[in-house]
């Protein structure tokens, strides 16, 4: 039986890619708040012994949770048979151990919870770094969406003479990747330390680089403080404008504006979460993972 | 031994009686947030083996109880033997049952969830319509303090010639126990029905009223739609400018401008919901019913 495609309020793009690309039914959940705060869940669709694919980003997670959490509720009460989440940022990634004495292990917690009440979830390059596989925390059914061939071949198509730019030696294994699947050369930004403070950050081989068009990749733009630095390293080397690109458009604040400001004269992201930057669209290797997730 | 007590952000007030009244610890939480909006949890007190009693008031919930049940979880992985949630104001309890085809028992799944990580709950006059006892939802210990005592008294120091006021026939039950507890008489609005809009509302024996100060009371204000209709009848009947009493300072909106502006020129509330209109203080009941519950 073909799923029942749902989704959260702001989720409209993501619905409507999935219920394309899965061949799934459109369903109708409304969730709205009462001038008290609260939320209010109705589910105006059949969903007696369906699989639902419900689609609920979870940037700024604080406040979409708990709507999230009483939707899944009430599919369930109304004989949902499954409920896979669709939330191409997945948040709580980040906090995956104690670094102060006292502080909580917030990923497991909010795994913990949000597995408690969906079968299943599927996302797009979670911030993976101590917890070595979602798996670790989500004792639920996961697939994990890489948005790398895509930004490859956006850069493929859209950058001539592209080079990938990696801020240091940390990130070569994948600005490595991206650029081999781009067909492009990669160059990993030198620090040489003077002192404490001083440290010197250059291009190497920077005459091999004059012509080209340096591109720089990071996961999650948030403060978008690692990119305005790049930015800044790679304008003083005399490198041209560089071509910004990130998987998750968080951009705190006002990073967005700082980002431009710095020189990022093309900032791009994928639409994982929505935002004026979205150029590389990752819902067909979503959709593709949600069906192999269903099979 | 004492209990320690810990608040959430914005129930510094709440933490502060609960200490003195307690006789308890104060500890110390931060709870804060990232840029990005996910929320920051250290706990920064020995809490192994303790009973720990968590202020957070539940007003506007749904961006509060993530970062309350990571504190709960962080409070649980260090060792705290019991967790008893302070919230002067429960949310959900409204939506209690299935009003339209496809809406969710919010009441039931709120409680379903609060109840996976605390211990136990005291709160403040819940709004209790079709669930008659708070132990209907929550599994967990629980105790429900009652207001109409600070109320009545409030008014009887306050107001020399009170009348306490009921919108409706519904309201007679508590209005006629605080007017009986404040030692002053009370008068129920009559309606008379014209046509199928035309509804004459009334205070009848008027003229045994005028010379007395109206008092309306209610356990939520959140929109203030009742009050404000109730008020304007009041003054249309020619009675004084009336004192409105609401034991949770919801305030939606504009509520509270538009409850001034109708000529509520005394509003006052208990202080569950932190706002400026906060005059009777129920924290000394609330703590009453935190040593029972511990007893």
């Amino acid at each position: 039986m073909k799923p029942l495609v749902l989704g959260l309020p702001h989720n409209e793009r993501l619905v409507q890619s999935l219920v394309t690309l899965l061949e799934g039914d459109a369903g109708t959940l409304t969730v709205r708040q009462f001038p008290d705060g609260e939320s209010y869940v109705r589910v105006e669709s059949d969903v007696r012994g369906r699989t639902v694919v419900l689609a609920c980003g979870l940037d700024r997670p604080d406040a979409k949770v708990l709507p999230l959490y009483l939707a899944a509720r009430t599919l369930r009460d109304q004989g949902a048979a499954r409920i896979i989440l669709v939330a191409p940022y997945l948040a709580y990634m980040r906090q995956d151990r104690i670094f102060h004495e006292g502080e909580g292990i917030s990923a497991r917690h909010f795994a913990a919870w949000l597995s408690s009440f969906v079968d299943g979830i599927v996302t797009v390059d979670p911030h993976l770094h101590r917890i070595h596989s979602l798996a670790e925390v989500y004792p639920i059914a996961s697939r994990v969406v890489t948005a790398a061939p895509a930004i490859s071949q956006w850069i493929r198509e859209q950058v001539p003479k592209a080079v990938l730019v990696g801020p240091d030696a940390e990130s070569e294994q994948w600005v490595s990747q991206v650029a081999r699947e781009a067909g492009a050369p990669f160059v990993i930004l030198e620090k040489t330390r003077r002192g404490d403070r001083d440290v010197e950050v250059s291009v190497p081989q920077m005459a091999r680089w004059s012509e080209h068009t340096p591109v720089l990749v990071d996961d999650i733009i948030s403060t978008a403080g690692t990119m305005i630095q790049t930015v800044g390293h790679l304008r003083q080397a005399g490198m041209r404008a560089p071509v910004c690109i990130g998987v998750h458009a968080i951009f705190a604040g006002p990073a967005y504006e700082d980002l431009v400001a710095a020189g990022g004269e093309r900032i791009l992201t994928c639409n994982t979460i929505v935002h004026r930057s979205n150029q590389i669209d990752v819902h067909p290797l979503v959709a593709r993972s949600v069906l192999s997730l269903l099979a």
